[in-house]
């Protein structure tokens, strides 16, 4: 259970992306109808758009989206290095042009910092040095100190500053560094002995095979302590979520739902469906029997098909509510499980339940 | 009142255009709990994709698309002229090929009729044959002539055909003859003599200067029994429907209220607003006071834009269900003020209100 000062959030859990304050789509109201107890946003964007001004005269990010649970704000560090044609690190920070008009701007660890408590996330996070994969150790290397650097000093910034809206903020440093075996360990000793609230573990499924993913995770959750929560950024596809959780991870933030959701494919506890496919055509079936959601209460795999073949925005939105509703059903059954005992026998047989594609 | 197998409408009243079964972003819940009383769809494009087949198949339109409210369906007349690269008008029918994959069709009165048995529409409208405006007078004429005997093929195909799906089915005439007044009048008169149950009024908004629409809407309404009720196809904006329900008009469809809310310009009581004006960037008030909309209730104009700006697919769902809450509020108003007895003073006033662009 993770505690907020906007209610508290059951793990394991996973966060809907509402990347520029608004998950694709859906409406607040909906997001919460769906069961989302917390959800995402990122720094990067919202500093570019609507800008911090304008969230601070609208009384920072919950207010402003219209949402009373928790957020959690991504520092954009993986953004920077994503969406930019040209960013340059250095010891400072990182200069970045804007992808939306090419302006030049510069993210120092204060900086996010400071852009986060206007913001007024539930959980900030610090400007670190991502780096993809293949990676030279010593690039992997340098990348992971400058972010233990650059969490010093971010670390510095948020206690000598104060929330802006009366609710409490709390940092969670992102532990790198990488795929070779001893720096990675290296990190999570150090950041273990931080003794922060909670910990993200970063750097993941940037390139890696799953192997390597799930090595990694094994290094940092057996250095972090038991009773923080541990966030998994940008994990990921069902059956990650299902191997992660077994090795105890507690919260997730992925793309995948929505971004599956309005391409037509859609997740079911029998497997995926590819919605565009003619099977579907004459099929008076709900995407999935006895999913509460939107879709499945009023429409026909039929129905939907037809949104999908037509290029109707309806088919977009469905599309993601269905798939949300999909990952919070799955998340609260891993929840049942661990209570159970039994998670790691049914966790993967879920995991082969639910991944291949449907053909009836 | 209209009524229907599928329960009442009160008039007059607007119908949104759901052209392949679906309101453009719009679940058929939602458009119950703004208002809707009837929506519109389209013969052309749902004899093309999902097919008619597909639709017997799925119980007809209203189990397809979740909608136990009446549907009022086009036969397509305007779509083979307007989206159609080819076409080829002969006595038996039109010739023409899809905007989707180029193959070749033929609709005769008949097939028209047949497609809509299959749809399962409340109201069936007839093939016609529009012209544009300007038009010479023999084209306007031939035309016209053509829509009447293509009618007589209409009806007698209907009579000799069944509903499909146990409710009751109506044909509408559609009553044409372009912007020549006595050719419009010859029209209405021998439509009027058909004594059918309702009428559309076609061939409005096509080119023509709004004093001939409405000089060709008084003609008409003049000829037809005052107790059917008038459908005015593809009218209009606003201030559209105030006039025209003042010269007798009891049923309107525009893609005005989603076509516009997609694009930014929402409707209000007191002028329309173009959303991504940096003047609402701080503005934590709701696009319209008192509105019950999703947008309104939920929403700051301040986010709204800002999904606008951003190009998020919420703010295509959010602005139309605005403007259709407008558009379903303004039809009750005009109920409302009919039945106090002072409609046209009130509605030239209203008119004057709502078309101003809003500056605050």
């Amino acid at each position: 259970m993770i505690k907020t000062d906007h209610g508290s959030v059951q793990t394991p859990n996973f966060m809907s992306v509402g990347t520029v304050g608004s998950v694709k789509g859906v409406e607040t109201r909906e997001l919460k109808e769906l069961g989302a107890e917390i959800t995402l946003a990122n720094a990067y964007h919202l500093y570019l758009r609507p800008g911090i001004d304008v969230l601070e005269k609208m009384g920072g990010l919950h207010r402003f989206m219209a949402w009373d649970r928790p957020v959690l704000v991504d520092s954009g560090g993986f953004q920077v290095f994503s969406l930019s044609d040209f960013r340059k690190v250095r010891e400072e920070g990182v200069t970045f042009r804007s992808h939306i008009d090419g302006s030049k701007h510069l993210f120092t660890p204060e900086k996010v910092i400071e852009i986060q408590r206007s913001i007024g996330a539930d959980f900030v996070m610090p400007l670190d040095h991502l780096v993809g994969w293949p990676a030279k150790e010593k690039e992997a290397d340098d990348a992971a100190q400058r972010t233990w650097r650059w969490l010093e000093r971010g670390i510095k910034a948020f206690e000598e500053s104060q929330p802006k809206y009366g609710h409490e903020q709390v940092l969670l440093p992102i532990v790198q560094g990488s795929f070779y075996e001893l720096l990675r360990r290296r990190e999570a000793e150090r950041f273990a002995a931080l003794d922060a609230a909670a910990y993200a573990i970063g750097g993941l499924t940037v390139g890696e095979d799953s192997t390597q993913t799930r090595e990694a995770v094994d290094i940092v959750t057996s250095c972090l302590p038991d009773d923080r929560f541990r966030y998994s950024m940008g994990v990921g596809r069902p059956e990650d979520l299902l191997d992660q959780v077994g090795r105890g991870i507690d919260l997730f933030d992925c793309v995948v739902p929505t971004r599956n959701g309005r391409n037509g494919t859609l997740f079911t506890m029998n497997g995926r469906l590819n919605m565009r496919n003619a099977r579907w055509a004459n099929d008076d079936r709900p995407v999935e029997e006895g999913c509460p959601c939107p879709a499945c209460t009023q429409y026909s795999r039929g129905y939907i098909r037809h949104l999908y073949v037509s290029q109707e925005l309806l088919a977009l939105k469905l599309g993601s509510v269905h798939n949300l509703s999909f990952f919070y059903r799955l998340m609260a059954a891993m929840r049942e499980h661990i209570d159970a005992g039994d998670y790691d026998a049914w966790a993967s047989a879920k995991a082969e339940e639910i991944t291949p594609l449907r053909e009836n």
